[in-house]
């Protein structure tokens, strides 16, 4: 429990928090690089109430847990509210678009809409840092793994860098305007397959040529340098293997390129894959190559035309 | 051998050429950051000739060699000279005061420094990549290898990232004002050595922690963020092997940061041991301590208390 919160309860509010979607690694920047998108994004209803406990509502097709220790929201509230002295109720309503799997931070906005509805709610006690911490409580119940690319952006919105998780060190990253394209093949990538099946060594060569893309990419995002930014995001360690996982996607991401994409590849652990242009007509031809690939292989696929969300997690009052 | 090059050679002029002493890796950046130093410098004094060939002097204690096959500036000229149409000869003469072996780029002060000056001499034809490109001949004459690490920081001045070597791709980094501490214990660490003793194979989890804290390192710098450039300042990989190799290097180490340096490391593959500060009463302080250990230690050692040289080679008219 810390000590010396400024805790002001808003009893008779009720608000909506807009969580939006998050693409993690960005290529190169496997578990330290992440970055939000204006496109898709939950919606949480929220208030706080007298009576004790987490009470979870869903409002969607996904039939997601209600039960809070096993909710990623109400694994990350509960992690919140054992931090604050007084005990309090919350209520929750959670309408995903996101959806669970798709590798686009599903299970992140949910535990980081979480705390930031109850962070607001409760007068806004905890930092950023503590809201990351809560949440990755969140993150372990979907997982099994306390991981943070997804939640830092979710939560600070932009593009943001892990440079440590133990102790968690977060910094946020400007960047210039950058379209995204997105396309959600409708298979099912699951994070821990796509976690085991990466090897536990890699060849220092490899890695010198990653840390030097990623490098390269923290660069041009901070000097606003498109062609950098390019030319970085390439991925000679985890790509390789994942992408087998994704039928499709050597075919997206060369025509995509061959199309005008600075570059891109998986969101996250996939299947999800995404490409960032400088123009929005750019963005647009690359949505056509992705619906066009998937119809050609027979799989259902969502498109998203976006860019970069620059603050995260947004708090309306609704009531 | 490159086309429309505009070649206006010089035949009365002397230069004399201040190649500054160079920083690769900045500790987590292996293989691809470096930083030019104010101090020490090699003078390298240059003219043409309309006799063909490379004529080289010595004026130091070093005896190294001065057939041009064999010496690093006689190599990159070489390689300059391949480039261009007309035969030209060159008369060059070297005072080094950076010590060969030291870790401190002296291979690659002489071998940019050659090449600048006979770049200005031909009247500028090439581009600063090019330059890169005919020094790495001189570094391969040094170590077997065609590393960019230290000539890209010795041409360019400043903080460099090179983010591939093949394809070349140099970048320059803005970095705020640091001060430098650097000691030289006078014991031999052959480059090939320090390099034979690395693992071919990392660990993923430290491959994803070093690049965090390269990527830390460079938004810390492109920020003006001292107290991130401090807390990336760690080497997970190469330096607890390399280190190894250098007598003194932890306490050199921990008592530097106890006195207030951001941070430091391993000057290339050593045996010299840089430290950063923001303040130069902090960089004094350092060298003082640097002294302490390695009189204690009974060897001998030079000490620079120095900051970043942003200019690169000079090249001065002295005749």
């Amino acid at each position: 429990m810390q000590t010396n919160l400024n805790i002001q309860p808003l009893f008779d509010t009720e608000i909506e928090v807009l969580c939006p979607a998050t693409v993690a690694n960005l290529v190169c920047g496997f578990d330290i690089l992440g970055m939000a998108l204006q496109d898709p994004s939950d919606r949480i209803r929220m208030r706080l109430s007298k009576e004790p406990g987490i009470r979870i509502q869903h409002t969607d097709e996904y039939k997601l847990p209600t039960e809070p220790a096993q909710n990623v929201a109400g694994a990350a509230l509960l992690d919140l509210l054992q931090a604050i002295p007084e005990p309090v109720g919350i209520e929750i309503s959670i309408t995903k678009e996101i959806k669970p799997g798709s590798g686009l931070g599903s299970s992140a906005a949910s535990a980081a809409g979480a705390v930031v509805g109850a962070n607001y709610l409760l007068g806004k006690p905890f930092s950023d840092e503590d809201l990351v911490r809560f949440a990755m409580a969140g993150e372990k119940v979907a997982s099994g793994v306390k991981h943070a690319d997804n939640i830092t952006p979710c939560i600070l919105g932009g593009v943001t860098l892990i440079r440590s998780i133990f102790p968690l060190d977060i910094i946020g990253l400007s960047a210039p305007p950058l379209q995204v394209t997105v396309v959600h093949p409708q298979i099912e990538v699951r994070t821990s397959d796509a976690r085991q099946i990466l090897r536990k060594e890699v060849l220092l060569k490899d890695a010198i040529r990653q840390w030097g893309n990623i490098a390269g990419l923290v660069a041009g995002f901070l000097k606003e340098d498109y062609e950098l930014i390019g030319r970085s995001l390439e991925d000679v360690i985890i790509e390789p293997v994942r992408s087998i996982l994704i039928p499709g996607f050597d075919e997206v991401k060369q025509r995509s390129k061959a199309a005008g994409a600075l570059g891109g590849g998986i969101s996250g652990s996939g299947p999800s894959i995404f490409m960032l242009s400088k123009e929005a007509a750019t963005a647009n031809s690359i949505a056509e190559i992705m619906k066009q690939v998937y119809t050609q292989l027979g799989i259902e696929s969502k498109v998203y035309v976006t860019s970069i969300n620059s603050k995260g997690c947004e708090v309306r009052i609704t009531g």
